[in-house]
């Protein structure tokens, strides 16, 4: 009895278990869209160094019409350059947000709008979407692992890289 | 001692479930290399109804210049009208591959060359990066959920939704 009491009381816990790990998940997706609205106000901010911290030390973001910028440094300068743009103003919202069962690997997707002044002093604004890829970290909160964008408008336009 | 052996035995399975798990995640990024590099074989081929099957019911695709296209049909008529173009040409291969480690969710990240024939019928090529959403199938076998690249060639250049 002792043996089959130690049974059921194992399959007790897996059901628990089970159904903790669902939970979880509720609030992974409910963290990590967290994660991705946090970022977008420090980007707003012109946050360069919170901008920077989101991401992990091996992470990349991907331009539209530029090389892939890979680690900190790299990444640094490109939102340094991009938010002293004197017409800066970016802002983003994930329309969604999933993680994987294991609650380790998820991803947002959403829209962004960017208006910066192009090189005679205009005021442009580029409309776009974009898909993140986020890890999260031994301490529970999110990082990103890929951040890539493009503009919804016809070619020619303003890109984030054009300044 | 029964009961001891027991909890030693569930111990054990638990050991070799983990391990097995492990290397269940280094097939699944095998997998998913090789279903990512198929599905630039079948694009290479002008294979649009095989394209278009490698992206989930409600998987999405977001081109450059471009909004979301959402759906099979939205993706079809968009791979019908890029392949019909004379100097279509399209290869891509991943760098990074990555999956949860659930098994359930991963992502490719690679870079991809485009030959098009322009308005004016000239030859040019786009040289860019992309990143991969997929989901594991109940099937087992990997699908799109998102797809998003842009060029890394300055502006103005060709995208793939100039044409």
């Amino acid at each position: 009895m002792k043996t089959l009491n130690l049974i059921f009381v194992s399959f007790l816990i897996m059901a628990v278990s089970s159904y903790a790990q669902k939970v979880d998940i509720e609030g992974d997706r409910a963290a990590l869209s967290n994660a991705d609205e946090e970022w977008s106000k420090v980007a707003a901010a012109k946050d360069v160094e919170g901008f920077t911290a989101a991401v992990t030390e091996t992470g990349s973001i991907l331009p539209p019409n530029t090389p892939i910028l890979t680690g900190k440094e790299a990444i640094r300068q490109w939102a340094s350059n991009l938010t002293a743009n004197p017409g800066f103003a970016l802002s983003w919202r994930p329309t969604t947000v999933d993680v994987a069962n294991s609650g380790d690997l998820g991803y947002t997707v959403g829209t962004y709008e960017l208006k910066i002044h192009d090189a005679a002093g205009n005021p442009v604004t580029d409309r776009g979407k974009y898909v993140t890829v986020w890890r999260k970290q031994s301490g529970g909160n999110w990082k990103v692992v890929f951040d890539i964008f493009n503009s919804d408008l016809p070619l020619p336009t303003m890109s984030p890289s054009q300044q």
